[in-house]
Order: C-alpha cells, then structure tokens, then sequence
C-alpha cells in the first residue's frame, strides 16, 4: 500500500491512521500471541508519536539511548532489564501476573541479583563475611502456610541480601560467593530461620545509561533496604518477592517501584540476653519476622 | 508511595493504575520537553503491558530482543534504526516532521546507507564500475523549482542508490567508495542530470534480531527499486526523500513503508539513437524523470 498526500485539514492524522494500518496488515504470523502482542506494541509506539511530535534529533537520541543501553549490556548485568525496572513496567508485569486472593503473599519483582544459593540448615548464618561485625545483627525467621494457614513443611525459601553498605556477593569482590545467599527448607511446623545483618539501602547501578536517564528526570536511584525471598511448596504456587525494612528512608520512592504495605517488615529490637543466647547472637539483636502465605494450585483468586 | 493490596473487583486496574501514577509522579525533568515525551511513551508502555498481559517468559524474550538488537549495533550498522523502519515508526515521524503545503516534494526516511558524495558535474556517471555494463542504463533528470514553479539555480542534488544487484557501495566490496553516489548543482533553469543504471529492489539485513522478527511475523524484508535524494537550496527547506521506480513487485509493500505515491517514476524507454547520442548512452535507455519542489522557507503549509 503506498500513502497519497492531500492537503485538507486532518490530512497528518489521516496519513498516520493509513500508515499504522499498513504496518498492521502486514502481520500475519504463524504465533497468533506473537501477533497479538506486536499490534499492541506497535499501536501504542505510533500513538506516542503523533502525541509528542519527536523531531528527527530527538528519534535519533532515542535511537542512541537504546543502542548504548544495548552495548553497556554483559552476562553479569542487563541494562534493559534495569530500564523496565526504572520504568515501572516490571512491576506492571509482576501485577498482571500475579493477583493472588486475598491473604496470599504478595509477588515483587525479582531484580538482577538472583543466584543459586547455598543450602543451608534453619538458623544458620547466612552473613559469613566481615559484615558480621560491622553491621546490624539481626534474626529473620517466620512460617510459610497456606493462605488458611495450614503450614507447609518441606518448603524451600530461597533468601537473598545485600550487606550493611548495600553490596550483594557479586557486586563486591571482598565478599564470598554466596554470601548473604541461603536455601532454607520449612521444618514440621513449616518454620524457618537464620541468623544476618540488617540490610542497607542503595542505589542501582548509575554509570550507564539508565543512570543518565534517571539523573535526566530528576529521580534518585536508590532502593530501599530489603530481603529477597522465593518460596516454593509443592501443590502450591510459587512467590517470589522482597520484604522490606520499615523505616528506611526510600520506602516511599522505591527507584523500581517494587514496595508494598504488605511486605514492610518492622525489625523489633529484642535485648533479652536468654533469648539472644538460645539464638546464638549477642543481645540487643533485631528480630524481623516475616510469614509466607502461599496459594494452592486451583485455587481461584 | 507503596501500593496496597485488595481484592475487590477491579483491584488490578486500581492497582496498575496507582503505579502509572506513581511512575509519572516521580518525573521531574529540568527539561520539560523530556518530561513530556517520557510521560507518554512511559503511559503507553503501561497500557501496553495492561493490555497484551505478558507472561514473564514473553517480558524476558522482548528483553532478550532488545538486548541483542543493540548488541547487532556496529559503527557500520544501526539495528535499532532498522527495527523503527520496520515497524514504520520512522516513517511516522518522518510525517509529523514534514507535512508540506500542496505541491512541495514529500519527504521520505533518509535510510542507512547516506556518505558523503563526490561532486559531479550534470551528465556525470554515477555508474563506474561493471554494473554500467550489466544494468539497464538510465538517464535521471529533472528540474528543482519553488512550489510555485520558480526554477532553483545553485541548489544541490545528493543522489544515492543501490546498483542493479540491489547493494551500495559501502556493502559491497566490488564498488569503490563514491559510487552510485552524487552531489550535483542545478544549472540556471534548476536543471539536474546524470547517467547511471537503473536499481534494484533489495532485501533488508536478516542475518540480526530484526530480520528474525520480521520472519516471525511472517513479513518479507524487501524494499522496492528506489533512488534517494536531498536536495537542499537557500532560502528553502530542505528535503530528504526516496524516488521509487514504477512497476517494482514491492512497491505496494515496503519492509520499510516509505512509498508515496508522489515518489514513483515511471521510467520511459527512449529508443531514439540521436537522443542516445546526444546524452552519451546507447538507445534503448531509461528516461528518468523527476522534479523537485522545495517550501520557500516562511511559506505556511
């Protein structure tokens, strides 16, 4: 199909209303999903156009700002992955996801820093490194159920952390491989725990070009201290989350938009010197507990 | 702002919506202008997402696309530019850019393949190399005038295309730099000719993510035999634009959607051995006829 231009008024709208069409009456895929997901794609990328006018300049800067976004991209870090978190749309995906009844844990998204973790037994520590001492000694335990509370023994909760100053295990070289990482298994009563250091905040990676954009918009980047949690139980739907740390100061502007009222965890100071014994820490220590709730398979949201 | 969880009817509309907002609500651009288009292009990803419903698999395979279509950039090659062409988005942004008044030359995109041209004298070959001997001689002519029909003299003619076999000199090691490239200046009756082959149509790159899309989708990558021309003169606004050859089995389908209807050339053969002569070229020859009417600058559309 070729365009003809006339001059009557409505004749730009007209123009890119025929131009759209052709672009979309071109697809004709074999993956009707495929399909479904380029004509919205491409609709909603043609309606931004008309909208905003882009002159060729700023097409072409965009152009540029996707193609260095592509090459700051290595198997250790995914810079497109750090812009839809940016953007919100991770966790617009997480959302469409994951509805989950009422009473279920709710998702998070997951971030870049998931790596197989070691297995560890329920009150093991998983701060193996320095930070033990410099940081905030804390006790994370909890029960994982159902969402009638019925516990789950044997399900595995797969933890993951930053460190006192906000540096994961393979951010930081003077840290172990696996640090701050453990694979816990639910006991009879579906219990689980272990021994860390109080997480900080931090700022997403800043040196390439979504830190640009971010600085470009007037926007922070630092995420507000937390755990990452993934929990799994046969018969049940997995959940992976994060759980935050009341009080920190970037709870209400979360560079990745990934908090929720439901996952902010307020650590109580224990200062019982019995307790801190029986847990194998020095009192006062912070005592964060955090229950999971998972949705059985079949069961309607 | 954190997002509440509940499970009302339409908690994930709410839900996605709040996010948007608090998204939108973050951007506070010293530069309103990337305020603006950041708020709609974030809203239409958003609605994109809330639409289509993407699995995370589906999130994670666009990423993967964006990903290695950044990584297939080189200095040599934009997949990111390809990727617009192809889904017609730098065609519309080439038509909000360029609505002429009626009369004027429409524009088209300027493509890849655009390098600076060796000054030619009217009448030169662009042609010099084999394919002079295995194409189709074509002689390109025409004249730049005003849109009131003014004739320009002294504007200047950038001419680019691919040779009988469909490729530019820069993708083809066989063709010195500079051919099928040339920059005239229109004589005192804004006349402009030279002597070259008629082109071909020719396939896009497949060999990268976009050319992978583009067979998902079931599209062919070809774009129909054209010619590009800037042509640029003083007190008059540029244009950049593609001059199509009539007949090509692609022109009612453009991988890249640039064909107006305004831009297809119906060559003439000219059997006329005295023609012939005169123009230097053996009888038959292709008679190429294109004019050119540039906006006088501060002329309304």
């Amino acid at each position: 199909m070729t365009h003809k231009r006339s001059d009557r008024p409505g004749e730009l709208d007209d123009r890119l209303d025929a131009l759209l069409a052709d672009v979309l009456g071109k697809v004709d895929s074999k993956d009707p999903r495929l399909g479904d997901l380029i004509t919205s794609l491409v609709g909603h990328l043609h309606a931004f156009v008309r909208e905003t006018r882009p002159t060729e300049a700023e097409w072409l800067a965009g152009i540029d700002f996707l193609v260095r976004t592509g090459q700051t991209c290595t198997p250790q870090r995914n810079e497109f992955i750090l812009l839809s978190d940016m953007l919100g749309l991770t966790s617009a995906v997480d959302d469409v996801n994951h509805a989950g009844p009422a009473g279920a844990t709710p998702s998070s998204v997951e971030g870049p820093f998931h790596a197989a973790a070691p297995p560890r037994e329920n009150g093991a520590w998983i701060a193996t490194g320095p930070e033990r001492e410099r940081g905030q000694v804390m006790v994370v335990r909890g029960r994982v159920s159902d969402t009638d509370g019925n516990p789950i023994a044997g399900a595995t909760v797969d933890i993951w952390q930053a460190d006192d100053a906000g540096h994961y295990d393979s951010q930081d070289p003077a840290q172990e491989a696996g640090n701050l990482r453990g694979l816990f298994t639910t006991d009879q009563d579906g219990g689980y725990w272990f021994r860390s250091v109080v997480p900080s905040s931090y700022p997403v990676p800043t040196d390439g070009p979504v830190g640009g954009l971010l600085h470009a918009l007037g926007r922070h980047p630092m995420r507000p201290a937390h755990i990452h949690y993934r929990v799994e139980a046969p018969g049940h739907r997995p959940v992976t989350t994060h759980v935050f740390v009341a009080g920190d100061e970037y709870l209400g502007s979360d560079a990745a938009f990934a908090v929720k009222e439901e996952l902010i965890v307020t650590p109580l100071t224990d200062h019982d010197p019995a307790r801190a014994a029986r847990l194998g820490v020095d009192a006062p220590f912070a005592d964060f507990v955090f229950d999971v709730r998972l949705v059985r398979l079949g069961e309607s949201a």
